[in-house]
C-alpha cells in the first residue's frame, strides 16, 4: 500500500482565504446600504459618505490582518 | 507507506481566518444600519453614533481576540 | 513510514475561530436593530437599551465560552 500525499504549501493560505470571507460580505453590505440610502435621500450623500468609507475600511482591515498573520505565527 | 506532507505554518492562521468571518460581516451590518438610519433621520445621527461605534467595537473585538488566541494556546 | 508534517499550533485556535463566527454576526445584528429602532423612535431608546445590551451579552458569551473550551478539553 502506497499512500503518497504530497500536499505542499503553508496553511497560512487557508487562513487568509477564510479571513477574506467575512469582510468580503461585510464591505458589500456597507456599500449596498450607502447606495440605497443615497438613492432615497440624495441630500444625505455627503453626510453618510464618511461612515460608508469608515465602515468599509474597518471591515476590510480584518482581511488585511489575515494577510500578515502567517508572518506573525510563522509561515 | 510514505506520507510526505510538507505543509508548513501554524494552524493559528486558520483560527484567525475563521474568527474574522463573523466580525467581518457584523461590522458591515452595524455600519450599514447607521448609514441607513442617518440618511432617513439625519437628526438622529448624534444619538445613534455612540451605539454604532459600540456595536462595531464589540463585534471587531472577537476577531482581535482570535488574533491573540494562538499565543495563549501555543503558536 | 515517514510523516513530515511541520504544522504547529493547537487546534484550540480553530475551535475559537469557529465559535466566533456566529457571535460576530449576532452582535452586529443586535446593534444594527437598536440603531435603526432608536433613529425611528428616539423616545424608545431607554426602553430598548436594556435588551440591546442583554442580546449583545448573550451572543458574545458563546464566543467567550469558545475561548476557555480548549482549557477544559486539553490545549
Amino acid at each position: 500500500m502506497d499512500v503518497l500525499a504530497e500536499l505542499t504549501g503553508s496553511v497560512g493560505s487557508i487562513g487568509y482565504g477564510l479571513a477574506a470571507i467575512g469582510p468580503g460580505i461585510g464591505v458589500g453590505i456597507v456599500w449596498a446600504a450607502y447606495i440605497q440610502a443615497t438613492a432615497r435621500q440624495p441630500e444625505s450623500a455627503g453626510l453618510t459618505r464618511t461612515y460608508a468609507f469608515l465602515g468599509f475600511a474597518l471591515s476590510e482591515a480584518l482581511a488585511l490582518i489575515g494577510f500578515v498573520v502567517p508572518f506573525v505565527y510563522g509561515t
